[in-house]
């Protein structure tokens, strides 16, 4: 593509004993949308050793190398060291640099110890970045060639301002990309693959695909040098695959549906079993999700079905609460019950228990109430439960969306 | 500490392009547990070149190199290709183990196209591992001179159970580690530190400490030689935080409450504004929780808090959704409708919009109703909707664990 090759290095043994990296996911994203090639990231050890080799093996190969952690004061921050070794050059100690963080710690209240001086030790050739968030100063060096290799504090809170300001704006940045990410649910991502099939796979120069999944959800990125190349591609993408498509970008399904609603001014309840509150709870993370959600019924025991959401004893003892009669109950009766618009529910067994073999673990029934009229229908969702519910729940989002929008006067 | 070296090598331009990474906490956490030294984790693109540097340079210097992902059918699965170029092996297509997947899809009602082979072809003098929960199969590979190289799928739920049960066992382990987690809510994680600062900040001789935190809970993970050192530190760890300590381990706020529950015999009903059915999300993503769970309502409209919870028009006009008299009539009425022993209940601002001088944004008030009386408690929770909703949901599950727990007849 031509866009300039970049790295990611931490440094922390914390980050290879089970502690999440925030970082890479922030600045892997940061340098892709500024046009650069993120083809790698590593974290190591705490250790001279590691930091060295890795340094010199990514200063080697990418255009840009930006490496966070292992800068403060004490004993195991090493980044210093092990990059002087990488490249060969001198540290050397800045007194200016040190009374600057002396000032800054008793600023802070805090007490130093002299260890603190490490903080001043600075490689040869580099530019200082000045951290206003905390102690350790920054450092960026142009290699021979216009390679970069950037030092940055550990904490994220440091890092970041010092990434945005003082070094996003140096870097010479790679042609422009133009990315595009479209969301599908009701199709595999191994279906999705294959109808985009010769699309994805022959790409043509300068564009990128990647295919994302998740339980119940299926993304498409692309990127392509410019907006008339992904409206070009986005035009075969709907015709491929257009009735799983339901989003652009940071849309969710949540999002959408709420957008529709509100268009539509409808409001909407629902009547949750086997999801147990994972409906209602992404419907309520969008903000002013108030406006058009009532709410509804954590029907999850049979007694609760009946007092919130009226369904009949008849009806649970004839067909069970699985069962497509139970759903359609749930959804005309929390409707009816709140006075909502739209009535959602869903109703089905989660597992890993209560399965049979007529009624399976996964097996779920949704339903959909409207004045119009009220609807079900029957999915076999694969997974444990934390992915039974949660296809689920994204099934009964994207029926509800495409109802909603339907419904939409165009 | 002559523990054998082990290295993590995630594919996937997802990671590199914004995508958290779940797979290099997990796996750090439980190759250390075992014994292992991790002292490095490398995230490549989904390119044949980028794959067989990064496997060539990590099985060159490491006992055992865990790669996942790039396994699937797709044409950016590359994993296999790199490998076996970094290696010098032949990959072979092994037509049994291409039958057993394609009956697999067939059980799952999937439909697979001829792509699908490519996940059959096998490293020369590899072990094929089973996958019980997708289609692409792993691969152990034990190299010259002991090294262990093993290729995982990609998807979470694939990649975990695999690792445990066919990977793990097949390692030659380090010496022995014991660890330990230690759970808490109710405390801020620079209040914990502070607490227990001389026994994390001068741990001894072969312990290590690192505390963790999330919205709403903070854990602290202990690992030393023996248990009884292990003991030795949890007594003080108890006198220093234990009103806030709930659990160890696995241990869950939900599956602490739900035990406690089950042991005393009581049913739980909740009413939840605000957190918009993340409290019952997490009771019910405790498997069994129908036991004790009888579900209740998502008051999220007044109109809803009137009809499902009775609470009644003159405390929303004198008082409002958002104050401890109608956090006490929602307890009290989700109860008294569904007949349960304890009724809860969550009302609050989660903002960002909403909030009043009066009653900002992350006020929150909790209701808690029994047979013998029913309270309420206000809360002022740090964080943006998100954080405001967790940390809820968390203090909510708290109290009515501690409330449950002091029922218990010891």
């Amino acid at each position: 593509m031509g866009a300039p090759r970049a790295e990611i290095l931490c440094v922390g043994t914390e980050l290879l004993r089970g502690k999440p990296n925030t970082h890479v996911p922030y600045l892997s994203k940061r340098l892709s949308d500024a046009g650069f090639d993120v083809a790698r990231s590593q974290t190591v050890a705490d250790s001279e050793a590691e930091i060295r080799d890795a340094v010199a093996a990514a200063s080697a190969r990418s255009a840009v190398v930006v490496a966070c952690g292992g800068l403060g004061p004490t004993f195991d921050d090493l980044t210093r060291e092990g990059t002087a070794a990488a490249l060969g050059r001198r540290l050397s100690y800045r007194p200016a640099l040190y009374r600057a963080i002396l000032r800054k710690y008793r600023r802070l209240g805090v007490r130093i110890s002299s260890n603190n001086k490490r903080q001043a030790w600075v490689l040869e050739g580099a530019r200082v970045l000045l951290n206003r968030e905390g102690s350790a100063p920054g450092q960026l060096l142009v290699l021979p060639g216009g390679r970069t290799l950037v030092l940055l504090p550990g904490p994220f809170s440091e890092m970041s301002p010092m990434f945005e300001e003082q070094v996003l704006p140096r870097l010479r940045r790679g042609p422009q990309v133009r990315r595009r990410v479209w969301r599908f649910c009701g199709i595999a991502e191994s279906a999705a693959d294959r109808r985009l099939g010769p699309l994805v796979r022959r790409p043509g120069p300068g564009v990128e695909f990647t295919i994302l999944a998740s339980p119940g959800a299926v993304e498409l990125h692309c990127a392509a040098r410019t907006d008339a190349m992904l409206d070009r591609i986005e035009r075969r993408v709907r015709r491929t695959l257009g009735p799983f498509l339901y989003g652009r970008g940071g849309d969710t399904l949540e999002s959408k549906l709420g957008k529709a609603l509100r268009r539509r001014g409808w409001t909407l309840a629902v009547a949750e079993s086997c999801t147990g509150g994972l409906f209602s709870e992404r419907i309520t993370s969008v903000p002013g999700s108030s406006d058009y959600f009532l709410g509804g019924a954590l029907a999850y025991a049979d007694s609760t079905k009946r007092a919130f959401s009226d369904v009949s004893a008849g009806t649970l003892a004839r067909h069970g609460a699985v069962s497509p009669a139970c759903a359609r109950e749930m959804a005309r009766g929390v409707r009816a019950r709140l006075g909502s618009d739209l009535g959602v529910s869903i109703t089905g067994i989660a597992g890993p228990s209560g399965g049979s073999r007529a009624k399976p673990v996964g097996l779920v029934f949704l339903g959909l109430s409207t004045r119009q009229g009220t609807f079900s229908r029957r999915f076999l969702f694969r997974g444990d439960r934390a992915q039974v519910r949660s296809r689920a729940a994204s099934a009964a989002l994207h029926w509800a969306l495409k109802l909603t929008a339907a419904f939409i006067k165009r």
